[in-house]
């Protein structure tokens, strides 16, 4: 079910420069025209600008920079199963912990949740990861894929495409992606994925796939120690780019590229990855814990692990750890 | 921490026959000898024997047929992980959500939860498992292993063994093992493990494994589409057997067998397990949803994994899905 505002939003796009009349979206939503008009009033009030013309009717000239749900999927368009439903919290610990909870809750999939900032944010291993209000995209998706808990890297492979994606139509910049969660700009740190999920031996009951991006930070807004080796959209590109655009494109992708993987095409994916993996063909050393493993990024395999053709020849299938370039 | 009550059955069972004075177990708890009295008829009053003679002192005669959390550390011993914490609820929906919850709590591994009933205990995929009050053991045990996804399979394999033992020692039958989760008697289930675990695609945050053994039920407990195929330790025995001793003797086989797998030693329990799983050498069909496969199984891999052979010479990698033995 679409709100009102979702179908207000909708319609004032859809008209453009044209307007809509009020009697007419109201007719359309079935509501009066004061309703039409109250809510006009809430969506400035969040700071939607939406000029009320005689003439012209309602036009919107301006959208302010938050993640409004129900703009969120006004905007989105028909997905096959991402942004089924979009929830937006000013704050939470982490959107993971929130879609875990909705997940056992038997939530079905395709439920996104968004926070203008997380609390307590964090990256792979349980490292933390910074998201402060309104500078970054932090949100996390609800799949319930047809995998082995063995082939749930490819939903991390498949995200890393999805905001690759995303990232190139809005900047025009091309990012690199850093096996097996990041994404990179000029060899700097801009987005991550954090995938988690709740399995059986033998099948995933759910994922939780989580992205931030670094997207409007400036530089004196990341602490110290991570300034040479991290960046955001804004920096990167030398100017705001919208939060609300950039969701919206990456769920889009995400939807594609997830169809993909739930229909067993995988490779398709693989093929793109591989072609933007800065990882792949380069000389690399794993850092898994106890003693570093040296050797050549050869590709993915099947599963979405990476293969390593060790100095000794053999290829080793790798699903974790940390991966250095070597010079 | 010991509670009271585990101090005073500890002390009476080391001393059997012979008893303990009132003055000494006071002394040896620190407290009055009027507060051991006050535990005493607190035990008393549970179903626990126990003689008070002005002779003796204490004895401990017999004991309920329950589940009582302080008895079965006071019978456990010392472990090196399972049942460092021991919660009995009455009943409960199922142990392994009250488990979940604990470990997203971030409780340590180790513990162990048991219900006297289940309201909605439930095997693999999702189906139903019968557990009614007082007539098995039902369970779950936290645990942490560090293993990758692809290797959770190494849990229930550990469990069956550990399940296989705690039944032979306590019956003197000898079950069979039925692959992935299934331990029968003369043919017919008699118990089951479910593992569930939360993960990254490279590594596992916590498994839980569940346990159901059907221990007290007679022929007319079971439901009848289920009588030609399940039984229980009572009806193959003849006799009623102990849960809290089957309990005890499940959770030190356990905590063996974990340390195995956690310190890369699990062939050592793969090669126990092929011993006595009637699946191994056998023709089999396996079905996982589409068409059925067909072949012989032939071993178990270093994953827990089982290796089919195919009537085509292929070997094939099972880990999940319904396994029938071919006439």
């Amino acid at each position: 079910m679409m709100s009102v505002d979702t179908l207000i939003l909708t319609a004032l796009r859809a008209a453009g420069e044209t307007g809509v009349a009020g009697t007419e979206l109201a007719a359309r939503l079935g509501v009066s025209r004061a309703a039409v008009w109250a809510r006009i009033r809430e969506l400035r009030a969040l700071g939607y600008e939406i000029e009320a013309s005689p003439h012209r009717g309602y036009r919107l000239l301006g959208v302010p920079d938050l993640l409004h749900a129900d703009d969120l999927r006004s905007r989105l368009g028909p997905t096959r199963v991402l942004g089924r439903d979009i929830q937006v919290f000013e704050e939470t610990t982490s959107t993971n912990d929130v879609v875990e909870r909705l997940a056992r809750d038997g939530v079905k999939e395709g439920v996104v949740v968004f926070a203008e900032a997380q609390t307590r944010g964090r990256g792979r291993l349980g490292r933390k990861w910074l998201s402060p209000a309104r500078k970054g995209l932090w949100l996390s998706a609800l799949l319930r894929p047809p995998l082995t808990p063995t082939a749930a890297t490819q939903v991390t492979v498949a995200a890393a495409v999805a905001l690759f994606r995303a990232i190139r139509s809005q900047t025009g910049l091309t990012p690199e992606i850093k096996w097996p969660n990041d994404l990179l700009l000029g060899g700097r740190k801009t987005a991550g994925i954090l995938t988690e999920m709740a399995a059986e031996p033998d099948k995933v009951k759910h994922v939780v796939v989580g992205v931030g991006v670094d997207v409007n930070l400036t530089a004196s807004e990341f602490p110290e120690e991570l300034r040479p080796i991290a960046t955001s959209l804004r920096i990167a590109t030398g100017q705001r780019q919208s939060r609300a655009e950039l969701a919206v494109r990456l769920l889009q992708e995400l939807d594609r590229v997830y169809e993909l993987i739930c229909t067993g095409r995988f490779e398709i994916v693989a093929d793109e990855w591989e072609e933007h993996c800065t990882t792949i063909g380069r000389r690399v050393t794993i850092h898994q814990g106890g003693r570093p493993l040296q050797g050549t990024a050869e590709s993915l395999d099947p599963d979405g692990a990476l293969l390593l053709r060790t100095d000794y020849g053999r290829l080793e299938r790798i699903i974790g750890g940390d991966v250095t370039l070597d010079k």
